[in-house]
């Protein structure tokens, strides 16, 4: 079975797939969150695997979009804690090291563990790659603040676990997949849909009404505002409950009557590790 | 007059900031975004200057929190186009352009102009970086992506102008203050407030009735995870409409009622430019 994910070997969303396909699946790396989609839909791989929130940069509006706009479905959510790791090349110590290459987010994540360090910052394209240049390269005072994976994938030494300053960073993942390639055994404990109000005061209200008249509690709600039509505005919106339930089909029944159109992103089993 | 803004001389909130300011108010470029509010507080600067949302991006959540942790108020909301230009140094021609400098995400945004001209992408810490470090430096093959105000603050030559693929990329910022800094004649046409809901399915509906019986129109309305204590929601929600009228008033006052809390981040005049 092949997923695809955005970046190349030892990103964090190949290490949260592995932790929820485990190690023997096949891992496809794609240069955009784009080609995740289109490598799903051509049936090319079975299922893509995304970042949709993070505890510290917020949504990933860019997935979001791409939910809205294509043909496939979340069919699982999985959290993962980011643990940044300070990686360099076998033999390398943490007293000989100047340099960290990593993310400009990664690195600012780290930025008082470097300075306690006296370590230099410097800013490299993504975390993994960060960790491929220093493997590949000959310096041994060069370090790569990346995903404990990558000391496995580009045979590294680990020279510190944890160096982030903020303890609570998780991320949270999807999993896509057409329509055909949904598991039979399926469960679904919680749904997420995007849905446009019409244009009057209160009519987002008018379209929550009906989650609360069946009782069904939103984990997430955000306006994403149309850039190409000024004040028009695509709600996304997350409750805990399964498609499956009576109460959600009704729910999502009755808001295509007030909402301007309904689109399903998908029905999921509840993750067991969250924020 | 002292404005705070996060990054270097020549950034974009630094741009979108003279857009509201004029050009003769004095800025003062701060490493992090609490140290722009830090300035604020201490009464250092009269004004700050932050970015709270992004039509690519999308919410800048690290400012809204700050927004909800400390004791500013939101003055005014700004809308800036962010349109990338391509710099070099003085004298220097764009057909000899091979290496451009800048952050990931800009680098990212204009990757279909960079790939047509063959120029290769190089990441920096920040845009406004990567122009001052390419107008020190001393190759004229190597150019930087940056805000035109680059241009003037380092003296460099403009090579193009919108080399960005979408032309809809728009910033919203908010200009804070504290409250004695308010100026007198202040006007109100827009409020965003931060609550936090009770724990039951339909507690945030109960809220969001409130704005429509005052008729109240969202413009914005976002989630946002408590880390620190699971299952927990802080909403961002702003309404077209200033703290001055008799509905915002009422509206926010029968909000305390259903809400465990209410802030007000702030009310202030509706942008004439926005998305």
């Amino acid at each position: 079975m092949k997923v695809a994910f955005q970046g190349i070997r030892g990103a964090y969303s190949e290490m949260a797939l592995h932790d929820h396909f485990g190690k023997t699946v096949e891992t496809v790396g794609c240069e955009s969150f784009d080609d995740v989609f289109d490598l799903v839909n051509s049936g090319a791989v079975t299922y893509g695997f995304i970042p949709v929130e993070n505890t510290i940069a917020g949504t990933v509006v860019e997935n979001y979009d791409l939910l809205f706009a294509n043909d496939v479905l979340v069919i699982a959510e999985v959290y993962l804690p980011i643990r940044h790791t300070l990686l360099a090349k076998k033999g390398a110590r943490l007293e000989s090291i100047k340099d960290a290459l990593s993310h400009p987010h990664a690195l600012k994540q780290c930025k008082a563990y470097l300075k306690l360090k006296n370590i230099r910052m410097v800013p490299t394209y993504d975390t993994a790659g960060a960790a491929k240049a220093v493997a590949s390269g000959d310096r041994m005072n060069c370090a790569a603040i990346a995903s404990e994976l990558c000391a496995e994938i580009y045979d590294m030494e680990i020279l510190e676990h944890n160096i982030q300053t903020n303890s609570s960073n998780t991320t949270r993942f999807f999993v896509i997949a057409k329509k055909e390639n949904i598991p039979a055994d399926h469960v679904t404990g919680k749904t997420t849909v995007a849905f446009k109000t019409r244009h009057y005061p209160g009519a987002l209200v008018d379209c929550l009404k009906i989650f609360q008249k069946y009782s069904l509690n939103l984990t997430k709600l955000e306006s994403r505002p149309i850039p190409e039509t000024p004040w028009e505005y695509v709600f996304y919106a997350a409750f805990e409950a399964g498609i499956d339930s009576d109460e959600v089909k009704s729910a999502i029944g009755e808001l295509t009557l007030h909402a301007l159109f309904v689109k399903l992103l998908g029905s999921y089993p509840k993750a067991e590790k969250c924020w």
